[in-house]
């Protein structure tokens, strides 16, 4: 039986021929796609493109070009809206990534809604930028921040998240797909139990917006955040979507130019949205890339994208359970990891697993993978994670399982 | 007497042939660089070269590409450092822009350190940028919000600003040049004045640091501001220089991944300076393509850099000074504009001034350059502004003159 069996082939473009970075390095098998990905051609020409050909400051000019920058910005926003199913252009604003995004509603909306003696409702399994903000808006705020606990699967339950709601509950913050589980949380379930109880919904999908088809209006969410570069897209860019009635009476975040409607020496009026968030000259190259990337991902298909990772990580998952010592955090499913593999191997430091890893040439991560309330609740201080893109192979997951038997030995075990 | 007589010429490697947007529109005369610079290649290379052999999540991986990411990053840190001399990298914070840099002294020092009855006082030609995160602080903190008026010609005086501090001014913002004067403000000779009376002074550099050389301990300045995209640089990466014992009490901005040392569920201790303020994933090969930016100007130099901008400056100036029913906003003399020519045409509408320069491929700006306040200062609703960088050359002058001097006639004056 052939090591890959099951895992079906792509079109050719939407392989690894389509990323310089493997071009580079032939020998490279990289799986640390929840941290950040790599960038297909199309992409770098798209960005290379704009500053050649559409460069000036968006947004101000009365002249063609920035007319063109203008038009380069917009069509971006107009993408990522149809992208995730927003109803308007008004609900999406650009950030510099998913914890700014984060960071602007706690800011904005938190500081302007939460009050002494509410209750914001965070999940355990959260990464740091989705923790951090909440907990310093309560700190500010004399509210109260409590955890929403899962069990050793990463499951969270509606029974659970309805008995951690109470009248007092302003705000539940979930990523859709937890970067360390890799499980996908019932988010549109979640959303209309949280607003029965008059709770709005945060949800952080920086690690399921580029691995599922994301339709918010079905979602029912009131927040969601992502990053452009975990998606293809350079860094430097992200989004926050908000529904439009909510983030119309949200004061603004960050002051300066294009933010703005009249300014005097004594006050000002702002811009309609999505722009009253977005001060400053924009990073319209960095829309233009994250465009693009929405391109490449629409002709590759979400269909086409979710089968692959999922027959990717299915192989990956069965393998390692063949192998002594190898514990994998979260479900037992492999269905439920989303290209996601946590795990820890006895006796040997996470750190140790990612060297020798390296060494290889392949490129996984150690550590508490800015979830550190996470590991404290799941009793273990640090993990390894691969994660997986749908431009990985069989040959990569081959790699990765070969010298993950043999990490022990390696360590002076099983001799 | 040629038309450009006093003009020096530049090695050619530093002239529009090194600058693609001028290979795609030939036509071009691109004079709107206080808005945004065009890229060189050498910058637009760099960021392609990261994406393509070094990107990876910075600061987090244990593996190889992962460091080169890390090294891009901080190579990018110590070369702004050295650019604008500050002490230690630790008073370098990548931002997306200056607007970013701006609130972020006013979110993190601000709200820690003004009070009701305090004063922030702020040059009357600020940029929104700089304008707007101190109105908005200081309503929230019931501090009072006073105003450094300067004369017609754009220059602020060391008798006014000792008159203007009080011994409840905390903090001074002023550009160390405007956005529409162009002229260069005293900022060593205001920071000595500043810090006698214990205030702290906030510069922003945005069109200072790419046009002259900057020395921030020379200056004296507790916080400069800067982007990149105004300097060669892609767009989305800025900087926050603060001096680092000022740096080092103030709280952080923005929270989520890579500005902590530990997280519990009840609270957080904070990463060391610089990273403490950078929240997330960081913006590589932004940061790259400043670094390559800097790379290119520093292989130019600054005298040679300010000795061409100088000279572009006076012959425009001394060309429009000839034309009737031109009025330069600002000093009467060319080397007080560094580069900026803002100006109004008797009975026509700056907006009606950007157009017709748009029809001839001739790209200028028209409004209130983000400066309500000064233009309602100088009782002028809107003005015309050009502005140059090193790269642009006689030719382009020559075809903004010869408009310049059609267009009353244009708009039906003068026949």
């Amino acid at each position: 039986m052939p090591f890959s069996q099951g895992v079906r082939k792509m079109a050719n473009t939407f392989t690894k021929a389509d990323f310089p970075v493997f071009d580079a390095y032939k020998e490279l098998t990289y799986l640390d796609n929840s941290a950040t990905q790599q960038k297909p051609r199309a992409v770098l020409e798209r960005v290379e493109k704009y500053y050649r050909e559409e460069n000036a400051n968006p947004l101000r000019g009365l002249y063609e070009l920035s007319v063109k920058a203008t038009d380069a910005y917009e069509n971006a926003r107009e993408a990522v809206r149809k992208f995730i199913n927003a109803r308007s252009i008004k609900e999406i604003v650009f950030t510099r990534n998913a914890s700014e995004s984060l960071n602007l509603v706690a800011y904005s909306y938190g500081r302007a809604n939460i009050s002494a003696g509410d209750e914001v409702l965070v999940a355990i399994s959260e990464h740091h930028s989705d923790l951090l903000p909440w907990q310093i808006l309560c700190k500010e705020k004399g509210a109260e921040l409590k955890f929403l606990e899962c069990d050793e699967s990463g499951s969270y339950t509606a029974d659970a998240l309805k008995a951690a709601l109470t009248p007092k509950t302003k705000l539940f913050c979930i990523a859709q797909i937890s970067n360390v589980f890799g499980r996908l949380n019932p988010i549109k379930e979640f959303a209309a139990i949280c607003h029965k109880n008059g709770t709005l919904i945060v949800c952080d999908g920086a690690q399921s917006v580029p691995h599922i088809a994301t339709d918010v209006q079905s979602l029912g969410v009131d927040f969601l955040t992502f990053s452009g570069h975990k998606m293809l897209a350079p860094m430097g860019i992200g989004v926050l979507y908000g529904r439009e009635a909510i983030l119309d009476r949200m004061p603004p975040f960050l002051y300066g130019g294009e933010m703005i409607d009249t300014v005097t020496r004594c006050g000002a009026t702002f811009a309609e949205l999505p722009h009253k968030f977005e001060a400053g000259t924009v990073n319209a190259g960095g829309a233009a890339g994250l465009h693009a990337a929405i391109d490449y991902i629409n002709e590759l298909g979400f269909a086409e994208l979710e089968r692959r990772e999922d027959e990717l990580t299915s192989l990956a998952f069965n393998e390692m359970k063949k192998i002594p010592h190898v514990n994998i955090i979260g479900a037992d499913d492999p269905r439920d990891h989303h290209g996601i593999l946590t795990f820890t191997v006895d006796g040997v430091h996470p750190h140790d697993i990612a060297a020798i890893f390296d060494a290889e040439n392949i490129a996984i991560r150690a550590g508490h993978h800015c979830a550190q309330p996470l590991h404290q609740f799941l009793r273990v201080p640090s993990t390894a994670r691969m994660s997986l893109a749908f431009y990985n192979d069989e040959e990569d997951i081959r790699r990765f399982i070969s010298v993950l038997k043999t990490l022990r030995r390696k360590m002076g075990y099983d001799r």
